[in-house]
């Protein structure tokens, strides 16, 4: 594992920026390494939200340069979890964060895992570290070591990549004519993104234009299968494919998830309608 | 059109923070161009206002260094409308964006739009390009591809700068002892901003010191013509000229669209107070 | 004083990231200092909170690379307070900012003042200087124009460390029993931040794993004194050393400050539990 600098430093976190966490963390990045340049993803992943973490970096980390890419969601700081450092099969990257299942879609969508150590060296850290703020004491000073050319390996011990902590993944129920979803986030638009794809829901018959009844814990509805929000009147409720290629169900013009309620984790319902 | 290489690339959105969509750009951009430097105005347009992200862009721009400027407000993403790369009188400057009216105040605060381009030629664009997330897709990678030197001439075909979409700026009444005004927006501070300048509202006889009567919906009370927050009391409710030459109404220490519910959109009328 | 020049300037203000207000600050620092690298440490400061302001660029600025400190928290942008630039004892570092306090403690955290100087020299502002903007028209500036080198006796008048306008900070009383503290802010994840420190609390016999009697304004409930979230069940209610070492409060895995109606200025009383 001969290690070449990596000048850029993604970070993606639920640190919010109403808080200095995220710009702390890109403080002591830079005090470690001035080369470095951050790109920070978000950091409004819904607090404490590991699978939305965990979605939004698989998501996204394809459309980012090769380098270190760092991520905090860390529920269980200060406990017992590991602080890992993933390496990617094509070489070129190298995930940073807590073994909570974060960083483990995101490492698949590149390829896989092809080594993994903890991060526990010392020499590493901002000593004393906090029980409370790893991002700053362990997290993003890892992250620029390793951007800096630091061999992984001085980290701390080797991994084995099948010990690492995987998330539960909420699975959707499908059946013939009709789809047990789960919302995995709302996005700032209010659109509700589920875990669904494209042929997914093309397994009911659903096609663009198809009518689809919506059901949610208090609600039903029809929705209309779209290609975009603009393919729809304003108002009309729609079922689309994201830019990310999971279905997403959306209000043109406006904001479906304070229409309808809905949050994070909702169980919402999908039914071709027999017309 | 001989461009040289500009770095710095202004980026200016309803994207939000809360989600990935203005970091994802940016690592589009950066893997792209990696010497680019991206400055974020704002991504806190309110989502689709097209109008409040003209008006921030126009207000904002002569304070940028010169380079690409990216902005995306795009109700339209992936009906017809065109997406437009528009050359500014002095040469220095390319605004990249749809074709919906946003770019227009800009650059005709710029001194004009010199050329205009359609962003077309998927040589430069993501492929295959999503219906929903342009900025991702089309926008960011023209902005880093001009950025790098790229002649706006590859990527499309010219247009006609008088055929580009023109934004419905919605003017106000002048009387000659009342104004009906409109809020554009309302910022951070709860400031109403209006679309009026100082002229308009001194040809009311207004001027520093006068009272002025404010008429809402549903409410009606009298505010102090005044330079700055701290020439009044806290709590007293003021009428100023702000950093951008518009006219706004205040609460001095307070909130003030807060305390009397004004949104975008809503109509302010001012009455001189006979006194 | 000779100055050489600091490429890093770091930028701390109540702008918020709807506006444009720190990204115009941050193209006014590019226009005039190409080469600046801008750390946003935050820009969620609650409106005109001085007292927030000064405690997080305090916790903050150790963790920053030396440079250019910028702070804007400016209620009275406009009237008489002066604008100022603070070398602290080791020379390396110059904050940036309004006389109001927001700076001093900063300092002091970083060894103490040095020399000041009042910022007055035009030549070193946007002109004309607006009356509610000097975030962008003269700190940004100066920010910029220090980062390159210029003299800090070319902004303005040198200023007697002791003029300069001192933050009213609450104490806390602490009895044999009982501590009466302050809620000094509250964190994204609902924590609440109190103005006191661990030897204090320990003063009250209150150790790891004790039971601490909470008092709000209309609330009384017991917390466990704890060392992480993750050292309690899932909402339990903790009282622990913050990451910047002051004490806080917390539910595990929930949102205190929303669950008991916690605000900054709100008295927090504390009694170790006779138990």
């Amino acid at each position: 594992m001969m290690m070449r600098a990596m000048r850029v430093i993604t970070f993606l976190s639920d640190f919010g920026v109403e808080d200095d966490f995220a710009g702390t963390c890109h403080g002591v990045i830079k005090r470690i390494l001035p080369e470095a340049e951050v790109i920070h993803i978000t950091h409004g992943i819904e607090p404490q939200s590991i699978l939305q973490g965990a979605l939004v970096l698989a998501n996204t980390l394809p459309y980012m340069p090769e380098g270190i890419h760092l991520a905090v969601v860390d529920p269980e700081v200060g406990a017992s979890r590991r602080a890992v450092a993933l390496g990617t099969a094509d070489g070129n990257r190298i995930l940073v964060g807590p073994d909570n299942g974060l960083l483990i879609p995101a490492a698949q969508a590149l390829g896989g895992i092809l080594w993994a150590v903890e991060i526990s060296n010392p020499r590493y850290a901002l000593e004393p570290v906090s029980a409370t703020f790893h991002g700053r004491d362990v997290f993003a000073p890892a992250a620029a070591h390793l951007s800096n050319g630091v061999e992984p390996a001085e980290l701390g011990e080797a991994v084995e990549p099948e010990s690492l902590v995987q998330l539960e993944w909420p699975q959707p129920e499908i059946g013939t004519r009709r789809i047990r979803a789960t919302c995995l986030y709302v996005d700032r638009f209010g659109n509700v993104r589920l875990n669904l794809t494209a042929p997914e829901v093309e397994g009911l018959g659903i096609v663009q234009g198809s009518r689809v009844e919506v059901e949610l814990e208090t609600d039903r509805f029809y929705a209309v299968a779209a290609r975009t929000f603009a393919d729809a009147r304003a108002g009309d409720i729609i079922l689309y494919e994201d830019a990310y290629r999971n279905i997403a169900l959306a209000i043109s013009r406006g904001n479906a998830a304070e229409t309808f309620g809905v949050r994070a984790g909702l169980e919402v319902r999908l039914r071709a309608d027999p017309g």
